[in-house]
C-alpha cells in the first residue's frame, strides 16, 4: 500500500459552497452550506435513508445516486468527510467503507477536491469538547446556522464538517485539512 | 446493523454472462465470462491500475468509472464477489471497504444483482485447495478458459469469482452464493 500522501493546505481562495459528508450504510448525511457572507447560510441538507430490509448493494447504489443529486442540485466546490474514525471491528471498518466507498467515488467522479478532518477536532471546533455527543453537535449546528428546528443527527454531522472547514479556510493552517 | 439477510439461491435461470470483481484500491480486477456454451469462455479481463502517487479519492472514481464501462460495453447479467475476508487491521478494512464500496455502487446502480463467495470457496473449487496461493489460482484460470498466457493475479482472482459461480449455478445449491 502506498505511503500516507502529506497534508496539504486548502485551497488558497476560500471557497464559497461546501459539501459535508458523514457515509453511513443506512443513513448517509449530506449538508451543504454558503459562506459567501461573513455568516455561513444553510443550503441544503438530508439524510439518505435505506431501510434495513435493503440489502447493501441497494444501499450503495443509493448513496451514490443521492450524493450525485445533491453535488447536481446545489454545486458545491469542495467536499469535507470524517478521516480516522472508530470502528468495532473488522467488519463493521468493511461496511462502512463500502458507505464511504460509494460516497467519495460519486464526489471525486463529479470532480471535486475532498478533504478530511479527524472527528475530535470537529466536535472541538463546534462544541468546544471533542468528546462531545451527537445531540451536543446538532444543537450548536442549530444554533451556528440559525436553523428553525433542529437538525438529525446525520444531517447535523455533515453540516459540523462543512462548518469546521469553513472556520478552518479563515485561519493560519497549522493543522489544515488532509486531502484525500 | 441490521441483521444479517438470509441466504438465497441465485437465479433460477442460469446466466450467460457473469462479471466477477475483486476490488483494491491500486488494483481492482474485472473478469467477464461467457457460459453460454458448455465450456465457459473469457469475454474481458483486466486490472483497474491506480497508482500509488494518485488521492485515494482519484483511485475510487477510477474503479466506479472502469466498473461502469466494462458493464457498458460486456453487457453481463450478474455480478460475483469476494465475501468475508481477512483484513490486517482496522485501517485495511476501511480501504479495502472503500475500494468495494466505489466498485460494488457502480455495478448495483447498473442494475446487475451482486453475489458473495468466500475466497476459500472459489480456491477450494478451483485449485482443489483453500489456502491455494495467487500463482496457483492464476494458472488454473488460464487453464480453464485456455488463455494463451497468464492472466494477472488480480485479474485472474476476478475471473475465478466467474467461473466459481458459473459452477455452482449448475448443480444442487446446497450451499448457495449469497445475495448482498
Amino acid at each position: 500500500m502506498a505511503a500516507r500522501e502529506p497534508a496539504e493546505t486548502p485551497p488558497r481562495k476560500p471557497v464559497g459552497r461546501i459539501l459535508g459528508v458523514d457515509p453511513s450504510l443506512r443513513g448517509t448525511g449530506l449538508g451543504l452550506i454558503d459562506q459567501a457572507d461573513t455568516q455561513p447560510r444553510p443550503v441544503h441538507f438530508e439524510v439518505v435513508k435505506c431501510p434495513a430490509g435493503w440489502r447493501r448493494s441497494r444501499c450503495l447504489a443509493r448513496i451514490a445516486d443521492a450524493t450525485r443529486d445533491a453535488i447536481q442540485r446545489h454545486a458545491p466546490e469542495v467536499c469535507v468527510v470524517e478521516g480516522l474514525f472508530y470502528a468495532q471491528n473488522l467488519q463493521t471498518a468493511l461496511i462502512m467503507g463500502e458507505a464511504r466507498g460509494a460516497c467519495l467515488a460519486a464526489v471525486a467522479g463529479a470532480g471535486l477536491d475532498i478533504f478530511e478532518l479527524a472527528p475530535r477536532r470537529v466536535k472541538q471546533a463546534i462544541v468546544g469538547y471533542g468528546a462531545a455527543g451527537k445531540h451536543a453537535v446538532a444543537r450548536m449546528v442549530q444554533r451556528l446556522l440559525a436553523l428553525e428546528t433542529l437538525p438529525p443527527d446525520d444531517a447535523a454531522d455533515a453540516l459540523a464538517l462543512a462548518l469546521v472547514f469553513a472556520q478552518e479556510q479563515k485561519r493560519l493552517h497549522l493543522a489544515a485539512p488532509r486531502q484525500v
